[in-house]
């Protein structure tokens, strides 16, 4: 038996509680996803990923949109199931239109292509990029 | 001995210096970067890789900095070392700031560390997600 | 169709029998797995991938709950599902603990996060660790 | 250009001299190694990542030992060359023989290899391990 | 909601349809598989990846046969179900035996392995490879 | 410091050596290359792998052209420099030609893109492939 139940909310404990509720509260949802549900059987973790994500996916220099994008360039790459469905939604409900995400999936795939024929022929770096 | 050299474009046959011309033009450089030089050598892939990377990377419903990001999100993400440096190169020239890079950087390293918790934790996807 | 079907011990011919029955001996287990029923189609990989796991996790100067850890960090990064699950359940088994694949999962999720901003800064190894 | 300098202690700014001297305080060096000093180009990753290694590497249910040896394993399957090296050396300082090394090197080779075996023959994770 | 929906052939557009006409003749296939159905959300990808795919895939130095191996070894090495299922299956239409398919799966394990023990022990390429 | 030397053949241990003058006699060639070199530091790997890869290498169903072949899809997916290097030299060795070298670099390139694009557009498995 590997498979772990997710913590539900009314389960929780103090430590988790506020983490699920400052999760709630930020993203406006009734209840938080299965990612922390799950990451609530190790509460160190589970605050550490929510204080990172906070601060990582916040509007800065590059929108929450973009973000979103970079973040499922990633998980395709990686092939993370549960991620690729968690951010695709995200990136949609920031703006990411159907255009967008054909253009999204057109540019990873090229990527994943061009850097195994960068590595294939092993080809040094210009000095220009250097 | 594996290791192939670059193919100069003096030295180039006219299916190869039509691509190497169309790129000097299209990209107003004065020689193409070693990654065509040694695809060159191939010249079938160097002409439907190029003819993919312009249709791809074009200006759309995503900006050719958005497309130069996602390419060097990929490309950290596999660890590829020329793609990283001549993307950056690339994703710099078409307008990324220093601290856009930084932003781009951190969410790179969230998702791969969030798309292993997922793995690991076995997340199912939500409902809503599906 | 491209699923096989596992071979099941009834079905087997003695080359595979023999290497089942050095499984079912050394885990004291009444059935080998499925890995092992899959492989089966392949006598040759069977053997040599069951001598190789009985000599690369014995006991030795790591122990079986690390190298079972180990395997865990592995199949996690790489996101072999089955191998998650598998491999999980004999890390429990050689005794790891709730809170150690909790601590087990943040050093996974936390290299793989590390090695990717490694990469996009384009670190160099320091003098010291060459 | 796509290259970055390190940042060295004598130019950092109030808040990245505050990371370098925990960095410095905490692990007795006299100065810290290069991938703090690029990571000093973003001095909230700087600061977040080194908060976060703290918490993720402090000994616990698993030992600082066995946690290098899993950053080792995690660098080695995503070919990190930079992480190799600084974890190599970190594993060995915490008490890493060579013939954990080699027993760690098997394992995580064993791991890669299998993995792959069980996409390629599609094995079905068995009952007992879901 | 992240999951779309294939686009039948009933319900294509004209530049879909061309593209699904050229596929089922070229296949003799009555209907074309899921990829290009899903594919075809973005006409553009799908025009795109299927002048490539033909043009790569076919008879050349290397045999439709040997080409779909490697096929098959990509998409195992990077764990993509999909592509695991449809081009073991066209391997086998292209010839491929359940011992070739076994000693595939062997070479593939013993790569992704190697690749590994190559990565940790830092091993230098000889002169002689270079 | 975390890089091992070479172990040469006139300081290998008789266990060692053993191994070393099968790997010469067998590949007719004066020294064996770094990755044995490096592999002695640990001389059961360096059996137990010697082994697997005379096995799995040799003469079958496929010929040892085409596993090289495989074994250099598998390393550039990955991005193992030592294998790519060694193993295009062993391709060549075995008659791999520059055109076959170009073509196979084409199909390693395509499987990688499609291999995103199904993941990303989250294609399912048609019941023809299941």
């Amino acid at each position: 038996m590997s498979k772990r139940k997710p913590i539900e909310y009314a389960k929780t404990s103090p430590a988790v509680r506020a983490v699920f509720d400052d999760i709630k509260t930020r993203r406006k949802v009734k209840d938080v996803n299965n990612f922390w549900k799950y990451l609530a059987h190790d509460p160190a973790t589970l605050k550490r990923t929510w204080e990172s994500v906070k601060e990582v996916m916040a509007d800065g220099a590059l929108s929450p949109l973009v973000k979103e994008m970079i973040y499922v360039a990633v998980s395709v790459t990686n092939r993370c199931r549960y991620c690729i469905a968690s951010h695709t939604t995200s990136a949609r409900k920031a703006g990411m239109t159907e255009e967008m995400f054909g253009e999204l999936m057109a540019v990873v795939g090229m990527a994943n292509e061009t850097n195994r024929l960068a590595n294939g022929y092993r080809v040094p770096i210009d000095a220009a990029f250097d």
